[in-house]
């Protein structure tokens, strides 16, 4: 079924839930073959032993995130790991002239000194930061064409960018009036043991967390604010709702002219009218994490609150689709000039 | 285990979810005894074959809701019916001397304008508005005790109201800032039967709706105008989160002066340190509805996010408990001058 | 990306949960053209937006499920409609000389008596029982190629019957000695409106539901009689999980000589060895819904009880997968000479 | 509210879910007192800082569970520990001539060597077996009372041994055809924090685990071997259910004679006329585990399978309920001859 000319890539992180998702939807992808699989905690484990879902399809064994096999054999190589733990990978991959995709934050800023700050810890890849690419597609297309490290972007950045991009570019808002109200499902927080992550502690229960300090925040910042060509802050609060996947931003801003839903409805549509993968719902109908679900889809819904003078923005993801692997297949569609829906043509499970 | 000076309780709409944990509450409640139990659609059958999970502490018959045994015994009648449905009820009772506790939004409303414009129909009770007082003890205890029809606030006024109360009372925000972003679990929905709310349609799912024009929005604008003293808009998206119990409201406002979450956390402290039912959270704390699920209490964090300038107010009940059927039994005591929590002490059950 | 020699299915019940697992799985099918999709509750609304999830990929308009471009446009017809109602249907259909996968019992059955006996019905398509062939691929693949009529399988027979097939063929358990014990995701129950299947009714519980007198017994009955050779009574008791999708079938039997955990999974694997949709498990792995989730894979593991001289056997399917939907796909790629998992690569969505 | 002659309660392993579950309700009982909750992995936090949930109610700060105020301050010593773990507590607290309800399975076994058997590991404190009763009130009530130890049962076991009963005691079923298939909720696993246990591994999954050789069958049968005067060997599978509360079982067995389900509805009113906390339900009513969430109930329905000479008993409890912290509350009123439902008034939650 894989066609001859196929793309070597290894997953660096494949036993997390990105690294899963991005296995699964590239075992089926027709230009694609996976060379390795790396994990943190599983190696030696056939990759179905971890994943039995995948039984029959992938047999791969896992190596560690050291082993020569990563860079060998690929000619792109996509890593899933924390911030700061691809610094012994990337620079020496890149070197030998190969292509990154990577979901950290490390690469995502422009401003080494913006990640310090958000992170905590010093960038020790600031070279390599000129190499890369917001790989946003809707917004940085051209350039993740030819970008040596692609940084994938955050769940949230991703769902709240798209959805107020078509506002600020056509300087519809008040760019200091922006509230980013967002929730998430627990995959988000990856396939980490931890205690408030139990199905116990989570399920029939909601919560916000990080309250005015979530990292993503300067990430969307930092969009918003190229879009807009200001700084831009805003005020960002995820939340975690007892689901597994999809995400879900609902954004605030005063609008600066009168304008209703059936005129942002048109605004929105024009400015995404040539994304496929961008979908604006009917007038009425609101986005549900359930319609993008297991797709790559972001679904808007822009509202006038004519009565206070607001725009209502709504945004719907899988996290584990726009929001981070299917983006990736995106991406890397887009690096190596497949049609960019390759292997990611799954409509929302909805059920 | 009853006391022997107990009030007379009848239960109109006894067979929804509200009137089911109003009798949950009630058969355990030692100076009450039910006298009536009516339900429009379980006319006959016992309570207990609706409910077996009450089978053994609940065995009465259901009347319907024109039974003259709801009025006969009762002292107080609980009315858990729509909007205009307790019509023919409510004012007959009230003529007999008989007190009422209502959960539709007829006598929430001190203007039956409002209430006219925002859920669409005539008030045919507009004589009997003189009668009522909003059932928020926080803010009308006083006015509570001897009102012959207290009017049981929607779930999403009392999380709002609560956890803006300080801030406006204090002056510290701007009156035209405010934003409520609110999430309930199913069960405020009701029992009724409809697709959107059938399991396979809510589960891992997340949805906003009825945006920019939710009719609790009213009820919420009132009640901070009153405590603002002038008139108050608010923009309110409420959302559907996939668990059966539980609301959370995350509300936003901008700072008219600097002040830090200790800052704002002291104010809180302040302001309710005689509330029972009100919880003010540890620093760095976010209330979570499990903390309050099956408890009448309100679990408030307000937070300063310092470099907007805003003030995000988290507030969690339990939309059974606090928002509505814990809240009947609460203004109950009141009315009555039984200890405010009598029948309340269950803690949040966390798992 | 379709190709040219397309064939062309219509989908009458196309709105229903099987309906729309078929819709989704065929619009991405690259040999087949959905021409048209009939429903009962929608009919002249767009596809999409009675599931927003298709939106930009199934955007044709819902017909009556008496309308003639049913039978027009269309080479194969795929019915999901409740037993008896097809009954104006299939006749004309067949006489015309088309093909039709029905998903009602109507057809699942040789005997019309035994039909009448559990659904309690008169059987009204008698004449056509010969030319129907039960769509179980691993049973009866060789009649499926040519069959007029192919009677989709329940879930629970489907998840049963191959659970036992390899042990009955083998002669290694006592016939009378089966108990079958199994769970469903609530999506089983279809997308009819009812009290039982609304959210706060099934979240965080469990239940058995129909003991001793499910309709599916009969199926499983005649399938494993026909396997043995001789008539099978078993005792199968369904339950109701809360998830969507998934089902567990727990079978038990005595094993008529001893053999241990090993000696029973070499007799599956041999068994199943030229089947794609079936895995046995690793030994020690036990089948979750979650693996097989979204996918047409039945997974299996036999186990060795030694101490009290049984074989319990573990079957996991998507019951909206290779209990329905999926199934419907392999017997129509079977149908039409098709590899039998055109369309139906994906994996188990795990998360 | 609390009585003055209480009776004074230390809780040993208090953070874990059955400790908070026996905090929760032991908070509210009219005749306890507690004096030390003692924990491996908070000592030094306020309980109420583990659990918000009894914020303003349980105030205490964690000590070890080495710290002498466990033994001062208690008359009884309820221990909340895994196997093993409570060797050094129990032998002295006993010496000192207070008494322990466990709930760990150092002291359900007549016979040591079971024990050791099925848990791999010696038993060290054997000389103390003769002094501990196995804590299931419907059986060994009189043995409670003054028992100085008394070993509260397993969940499963609780949950079988109460359905099977009736039907072993009077001799109405083939002792050798026992097979029980049952589920229990996430929280039955604890508090401990596994990757099998995070939200994204159980939600919509559902799993066997433990095949045949889960160590509570040892428990099961030593109970219906007392019952029947008879050794009694069963087959008995666990399953995990994506829910936090609840375990329900279906147990099957050959009949002796012919009875159907009113006959056996009667075989069980009758056995359990005196007890409580045991609910036959009505014919044709399932068991759901929402009835008996949050209470001390056991719901129980008996079924003949008339075709095939079977009976099928489903059964239901709250695992945390009657399955553990519920029952060791129970066992506590009964040791202390308080009335044996003060502190467990409270009906399944439902919704």
């Amino acid at each position: 079924m894989k066609d001859k000319k196929c793309v070597n890539i290894a997953v660096v992180g494949a036993t997390g839930y990105v690294g899963y998702e991005i296995v699964r939807l590239l075992c089926r992808h027709p230009f694609v073959k996976l060379t390795a699989l790396a994990s943190q905690s599983f190696v030696g484990k056939r990759y179905s032993e971890v994943y039995p879902s995948l039984a029959g399809m992938v047999e791969m064994e896992c190596c560690g995130i050291d082993s020569p096999d990563i860079t060998e054999g690929a000619d792109i190589i996509i890593t899933c790991l924390p911030h700061g733990v691809s610094k012994d990978i990337i620079p020496k991959v890149v070197r030998n002239g190969k292509r990154v995709i990577d979901h950290s934050a490390d690469f995502r800023y422009k401003s080494a000194a913006v990640y310090e700050k958000w992170y905590g810890v010093r960038h020790e890849m600031t070279d390599l930061i000129g190499l890369s690419v917001y790989g946003l597609p809707e917004i940085h297309r051209r350039q993740i064409r030819k970008a040596a490290i692609v940084a994938n972007p955050g769940c949230y950045p991703t769902c709240s960018i798209l959805g107020l991009k078509p506002l600020l570019s056509s300087g519809l808002i008040d760019e200091k009036s922006i509230i980013i109200d967002a929730v998430s499902g627990v995959s988000g927080a990856g396939r980490a043991t931890e205690l408030q992550f139990q199905f116990c502690e989570c399920n029939e229960n909601y919560k916000a967390y990080k309250v005015a300090c979530h990292r993503h925040t300067s990430e969307i910042e930092q969009e918003l604010g190229l879009i807009a060509g200001n700084d831009i802050t805003v005020t960002f609060t995820p939340h975690l709702a007892p689901m597994k996947r999809g995400m879900l931003c609902t954004a605030y801003a005063s609008l600066k002219k009168k304008i209703n839903t059936a005129g942002l409805r048109e605004v929105f549509i024009n400015h995404y009218k040539d994304e496929y993968f961008v979908r604006i719902m009917s007038e009425g109908v609101s986005p549900e994490t359930k319609h993008v679900a297991g797709s790559n889809f972001i679904d808007i819904s822009p509202v006038a609150d004519e009565r206070t003078g607001r725009v209502i923005i709504l945004s719907a993801i899988d996290n584990l689709g726009k929001g981070s692997a299917g983006q990736a297949v995106q991406d890397l569609n887009i690096m190596c000039g497949f049609p960019e829906s390759t292997g990611l043509e799954a409509a929302g499970t909805y059920i």
